[in-house]
Order: structure tokens, then sequence, then C-alpha cells
């Protein structure tokens, strides 16, 4: 256990599948000096691809490490690899691409960070990319992705995803859906939760009394008063209601080819965005590469990066770790806020950087 | 007649609904002198309300006037306005709403333009922006707006909206629908269309001898081989194939949410966007204010403001003309390619701005 006292977070890195560039961007994602000063440090992953990634990158090795099962977590400084060595793997000598043993892998780490953060072993858990492939050729055929698992093991029924980046905070109402497919599942809970859920968050981890949240239209023109589509006024406009009669500070629904634009000034703490590339066509456009995804709805912090395993540029030391960077660094000022709210009743604001 | 040697080409420009913005940027965006200088301008409007315009501004007048009807057009420079004074319109003292008088008058200006620059009387027509309810009112019910107008009287099948604004040419294959109907009408014809059309009039009025053209998913991911959707694999591949072997240099199903920020050091000439809010998310994330609409497909160069009649400023000497600015600016660069094309057959580059 970290001790209680120490002012510093201690943020649980997961690897992510072995064969993706999880190793590299953590790896030279920790290499910053402020970053290593900000909180303490556990890799969960395999020692081996990590030395490999540092070698690579001509890195000198930062960290220590031990078999995963005797980490202690009472270290105070520094970063520590919680090894699984006893996973069978060559590495810089294998193919980059998805095999059981990666998904394996993958899912342990993510699982094992997991549960040390619901006990508090942890304070945050930030994930390098699992490969969805990978999980199904290990038989873990339940979960689309790491955001579906950790609203899983952390028993929650509703969870969101949020990407922050530039100026934005967007929250997403569906996720890997095909849009046509989408009027099925289109309700007014559909743009409720999502609306109910950043706004828990945004006070809880992002230091927010009182959060402004702005939802974005479906359709054009957001229907344009129902000459196209009636979305708005039959499922979006009921669930902002019924959310500003819980007491939440939130408007819309907005035409969404002008929101974005509005809110570059940050007059909103965040924005719903009814589907996938509604709310990820500006985040990518302004914070490509910066860009950090959070899943919003669980009881632990987990952060992560919004690429994939990139099996095409692995282990060729050519992965950018900016977004690994962006997703450490808002696990730590979130585990800071948490922390300090824990102490007193005024948390710092977590401020955006462009 | 303009005289045909003359180097600079008649520009067209139409007021729009009397009770909107369009005198007010009109006289806004010709009171710059360097606009003056590249075209001559006739304005297809009402001189009443353009001078009240300018007053409000304290702009001086800068034009003269004729009836429209007398209106030789063989002036060589500067700004005439066509005035329709028979209109029965008391300026600066009525309200700012819908009206079948301003239908009837926003239909006549756009009608006249049109036929002067199907008979080359005009070297390109830009609209200021009408109101739908206004045409409505005055039993115009045909049309959604000027581009289904302009299609119908130039006497045109096939037509798409392009949207220029900062470092994006972006073209819609589907427009004002409600995005859960799309699906009825998504064929591989809707996603060829625009690519053959954006590819002739990059050729023809923007002096790109061989077009680069990207075309944008429909999916997240766009679709993930079929995981989220299979219009990428039904639809939008056989329409790429389809235009690739008609010869056209396009490229694509690419994820929506990362070809915009690609396109960004203008590797492409164009995207195509499959609907809407896909395009104009990013356009006007980098060019509010500043985007010209322009309808491709046409024999006659026709661009437009983006804009509405915005009748809660209108009058108020509050409009921003800096869409319009754009659309004329646009529309000489257009009309200067064409007339060189019709001289050489090394046409100038219209370069984009940021």
């Amino acid at each position: 256990m970290p001790k209680k006292d120490s002012n510093i977070p201690v943020i649980g890195i997961t690897m992510g599948d072995p064969a993706g560039i999880g190793p590299e961007v953590i790896v030279k994602a920790l290499s910053q000096p402020e970053l290593r000063q900000r909180a303490r440090y556990i890799i969960y992953g395999m020692n081996e691809l990590l030395t490999y990634a540092a070698d690579m990158a001509e890195i000198d090795v930062f960290w220590w490490r031990d078999q995963h099962e005797r980490i202690k977590r009472d270290f105070l400084r520094g970063v520590v690899v919680a090894d699984y060595d006893e996973i069978n793997w060559l590495s810089g000598n294998h193919q980059r691409v998805a095999t059981d043993i990666g998904g394996q892998a993958s899912m342990q780490f993510a699982c094992d960070a997991i549960e040390d953060a619901r006990s508090g072993k942890i304070d945050a858990v930030v994930t390098a990319p699992i490969n969805k492939h990978s999980w199904h050729l290990a038989g873990f055929k339940k979960y689309p992705g790491h955001t579906e698992l950790f609203t899983d093991k952390c028993k929650q029924k509703r969870s969101a995803m949020m990407f922050v980046g530039g100026p934005f905070r967007v929250v997403l109402a569906t996720i890997h859906e095909p849009l046509f497919e989408l009027r099925h599942q289109f309700k007014i809970g559909t743009v409720f939760e999502p609306i109910d859920l950043v706004n828990d968050a945004l006070k809880k981890w992002f230091g927010i009394e009182k959060p402004k949240i702005a939802v974005a239209g479906l359709n054009p023109h957001a229907g344009e008063s129902g000459q196209f589509g009636d979305e708005e006024e039959r499922i979006i406009s009921p669930a902002i209601l019924m959310a500003q009669e819980a007491g939440i500070d939130v408007v819309g629904p907005f035409p969404p080819d002008t929101i974005f634009h509005q809110a570059l000034d940050g007059r909103y703490d965040a924005i719903v965005a009814q589907y996938h590339d509604q709310g990820l066509i500006p985040v990518k456009l302004l914070a490509f590469d910066r860009a950090v995804n959070v899943t919003i709805g669980l009881p632990i912090i987990r952060t992560s990066v919004d690429h994939g395993t990139a099996f095409d540029i692995a282990g060729k030391n050519k992965a950018n770790p900016q977004s690994m960077i962006s997703a450490i660094e808002l696990a730590c000022d979130m585990a800071d806020i948490k922390r300090q709210a824990n102490m007193s009743n005024t948390p710092k604001k977590v401020t955006r950087k462009n």
C-alpha cells in the first residue's frame, strides 16, 4: 500500500498488447523527468519488452522490476515494473500480429490493475492499447474493449467515453455502432446518461463545482424545428429537460456544425456528442496525437491513449508517445483532485491545455 | 453585354430576402476597394435597402443605380444596383420576419441573375441568403433553397454543395436530410456523383489539372472491415472504384475522425463527406464566418455565403460580412480561371487561404 500521507499519487499503467506500441510509448513517456516527479508508477507488463523498447529508443533504464505478485507497492518514488515474466514471449523476434498469448497477457494486466485500483493500492489506471482480435483469440469475446471491461469489473451498469483534447471535453452518447443502426437504440436514456455521468465526473474528478454542459443535436441544424428529423424534439430535448430538473446546468440541443466552434472559448465544461464521429472529428482535428480517452461513470480513475496497437509500426521506435503523456498527465491531475477532495472541500480545478 | 476583351469579370450579387442581413453584408463587403478592383458588380436588389444599410454602417454610397430592366451591363467598372423599385417595401420600418413579398423579391433577384449568367451577361452569381419560409409564403414550395433552384433553372439533374473554408474543400454527398433517414437514399450513385462532380469542377473552375480527391467513410473507423457497418464495403468502395475506373484520382474510404486532420496539409484537393455534419463540423470549426458554399455541377459559377438571413440581427448593423467577402473573392477567382481557360490551355490555379 502506498503511504496515505504521501503527496504524490501512485499511477498504474497497463502495457496493453505485447505486440503493439504500448511498451514503446510507456517507456518514452516515463523517460520524461517531469512526469516522474508527478507520481509513482507501477507498469503492469513485461520487463523484457520494456527494456527492448528502451534500447531501441536509446533510453537508459530508469525503473526497477519485481515479479508482479511480489510488488509490495510501498515504494516511495520512481517507477517499478510489475513483471509478468512467466509469459512466454520472444522479444524483438516475433511477428507484430494479434495472438492469443497477447490477448491473455493484456487481459491480465488490465484485470490486475483494475483490482489494485478498486482496493486502493493505486490511485488511477492508464491503459496502453489492447487488440480486440487478440482478446478474441484468447477467448475473451464478451468485451469489445477496455471501456466495457472496466465497467463490468467495477460492477457498473453505466459508463461513457469522454475524450479530452485541445479545448474540448467531449462525451459520446453512442460509440462503436454502425451509424444507421443507432436509430434502434437512440432513446431518452441514451442522451440523459452521458449528461448525468459527465456532470458527476466533472465534479468528482475535475474539481468543477457546477459544471456547464452543452448537448449537440443529431440532425443537420439540430433538426431545424423538426424539418430535418424529430429526434431533437422527441429524444434530446426531453433528456436535457430531465437533466435540468435533476439540477444539472445543461443546455441544447445545438446545431452540430456550430457548437464546437462556439465551445472553443471554454464556455462549456463538456459537450455531449450523439455519435462517434460527431464528437471525434473536432477533437482529432484540433488535438491529433494528444487526445485522451477517459472512462466516466467508474468508481476508479481510468484514462487511456486514443490510438490502437499500430502493429505496422510497433517495434520500430516510430511511435509518438504524446497521447500516452497526455493520458498520464490527466490521470495525475484527476488523482490529485481526488486526494485533495478527500482532504478538503475546495478541490483544485483541472485546467485544460491547448 | 460586358465587353469580351475586358480584363475583369462581371459578378452578379443577389440581395436575398429584403428583411435579412443580405443588403448589409453586400454593402459592407463591396465597400472594400480591393474587391471593387477585382470585378465589376451588378447587385440584384433594392437600392432603398442598400442605402439604408450603408447609412447604418456609415459607408458612403459607392454605386450607381438604374431600374433593373434598363441595366445595359455595358459599364466598364464599379458597382451598379439593378433596382427593383417596383417592390413595395418600407425600409427600416418593417418587421424582420418571413413575408410573401420577401419571398417574391428574393426569388426574382435569383431568377434574373441565373438568366443573366446563363446568357453570358454576367460571369458568376454570388447569393445573399434567402428565407425558406418566405419562399413558402410566396408560393415557391418546389425549392428547399438556392441550390435546388439554380440546379433546376440551369436544367441540370445533378449538382452538389461544396464548402470552401480554411484548408478544406468539402463536398457533401447528402445534405438536409434527417440523419437516420439517409439509409433509404444511400446508394452507389449518392457517393459517385459528388466525386465525379467535384473532379469536373476542380478542373473547370479551379484550374487543377489532375484533382486528388479523398472520400470519408460513413461509420466509425470507416466500418473497421465491416465490424461497425457495411456501407463502406457495399456502397462507398464500389463508388470509389467506379470513379477510379473513370480515370479520377480518388482514394478512400478513410475513417471520418482522422481524414480531416490528414487533409490539413493540403494533400487532397477536395474531400467528399457522406453527410451534412461530417463535412461541416470541420469546415466551421476552422473557418467559421469565412466559409463559402459553392454549387458544383452547374454550367455557371455560383457561390454563396454559408449563413442564413439572421432576422434577429438584421437592420442593426451587426452582421459580419466576412463570408460574403470570401464568396465574392472565390467567385472572382473562379471567373478569372474560366476566362483564362477560354483564352489559353494553362489556367492559373486557385490557391486556398487559411
